[in-house]
């Protein structure tokens, strides 16, 4: 049973629902909305999974987000929210009229195509693979095939901010920079990947890694976590960066996301355009 | 400059814009645009600069989909797309509304919430790095703290799909399944964790190892890849699924996104309702 106190949103998608779930969170974070509920109904193919959901959703006083790309299915989800007064907003929808409009492009009208198993799919896969495997200093071997390099000192980011370019494609290996260490000769000979140096407040480092400390019921008190060492650890940094000629990027109080947005806009300045689906 | 002979359409955000780009990704998807160019406007802060970007819109006769929180920029996107006959999708715009009207709710009107260093965004940092920490079989002292134990054997996508959950938040451990040989005694002393065993019909995993073979210049005839051995694998992986209560998914044909949404549905079917920002 829903739990019928607390507000809740009904994400509804013929595909998976990743798209509208996406949405919904950007939205959520709009707002004080401690206890909201999001409840997916993904894979819908009928007009009465269609009924029987906006009839629920309409019970409990809810909305519903909506991804559909069969054009049967949409026009039902629109009649029934009209018919039981229940909110529901198009996701796709508007981005497709405006294609349409704009390119005079048919759609396919397929559920799915934005999960299918094409090379984009497998290219993102084996970019996965390839940053799981190369994370950490880890596997130099095939240092050589990284389209980015990303280095930093303990506790920059290094593997959220691999795993997450990943995400979008790109070959990330990332090496963790030590005091007193050089890093090997062959981050010297790669000659096809962008190098990307991280860096941050001395104070904010400290911060972290005193948190990391105590995670791991350690005492805060520590050199890890001290401001001398943290110090001479970045500075230290910066002039590896400087004979590698990284791009420097301050990550202080940055979220993942931003920082890789960075990133992206770096490697596509040269071309100044991206193509999705490269 | 841009290159005017190809279609081309622009993300605008006072954030990232992954939002946007998410939904045009997923519009892109229903079209068979080759070479549909996605240029992102982040950080967006002034009108200025938006009346600047939207004359470039109705030069290049291209349309602009658009995440901003802020009333006035909303405001200005949306007269200049009038002024200028340039389509303007607001993405986020109707998902506040509905919400505004249905929980009688405020929104906060402030950029970049999505991204903010809150306890969600910490945890799901920890989550990846757990992730990538107990990638294939390692760090089996760290177990214990498994949401999600994934298990398979070779090329059924354990990787990703861990990578992918652990986005969601989720920290997976994942084993590879190897002939004769049994997991080791701490996987069957796990209390709090959700064992799924991947599978796959045998003619698909020939296939995808063959090719994995290929990649690697080794000859695709190699026991690795024989419908026999596959077929032995999977049948000795099923006993062991078996003996460890495992959700047995198959993952033939099916993307990763796909096989995570079922993971997901699977988790929180016992709740019911899964709760954003747990």
């Amino acid at each position: 049973m829903l739990n019928e106190q607390s507000s809740t949103i009904f994400v509804c998608s013929d595909s998976v629902g990743e798209t509208a779930d996406a949405v919904v969170r950007a939205t959520l974070s709009q707002f004080d909305a401690e206890k909201v509920n999001v409840k997916r109904w993904s894979h819908i193919k009928s007009e009465d999974e269609i009924r029987n959901i906006m009839e629920e959703a309409a019970r409990i006083g809810c909305f519903v987000v909506y991804t559909l790309v069969l054009p049967e299915l949409r026009e039902m989800i629109r009649q029934e929210a009209i018919r039981l007064k229940v909110f529901a907003v198009d996701i796709m929808g508007p981005v497709m009229e405006a294609f349409v409009h704009t390119f005079h492009f048919a759609p396919k009208e397929t559920p799915g195509l934005l999960h299918q198993l094409d090379t984009t799919y497998f290219k993102r896969v084996e970019a996965i693979e390839y940053t799981v495997k190369c994370d950490d200093g880890q596997a130099q071997a095939d240092w050589q095939k990284a389209d980015i390099m990303l280095l930093g000192v303990s506790r920059t980011s290094k593997t959220p901010l691999s795993i997450f370019l990943a995400h979008k494609g790109y070959k990330v290996a990332n090496y963790p920079i030590v005091p007193e260490v050089n890093p090997p000769q062959a981050m010297f000979e790669l000659g096809n990947c962008i190098f990307i140096g991280l860096t941050m407040s001395p104070e904010s480092l400290v911060r972290i890694r005193a948190e990391r400390l105590k995670a791991m019921g350690l005492p805060p008190t520590a050199a890890y976590a001290s401001l001398k060492r943290v110090t001479e650890e970045l500075e230290f940094a910066q002039a590896i960066y400087r004979k590698l000629g990284c791009i420097v990027l301050d990550v202080t109080e940055r979220a993942i996301e931003e920082t890789a947005g960075t990133i992206v806009e770096r490697i596509s300045e040269s071309r100044f355009m991206y193509e999705i689906n490269t």
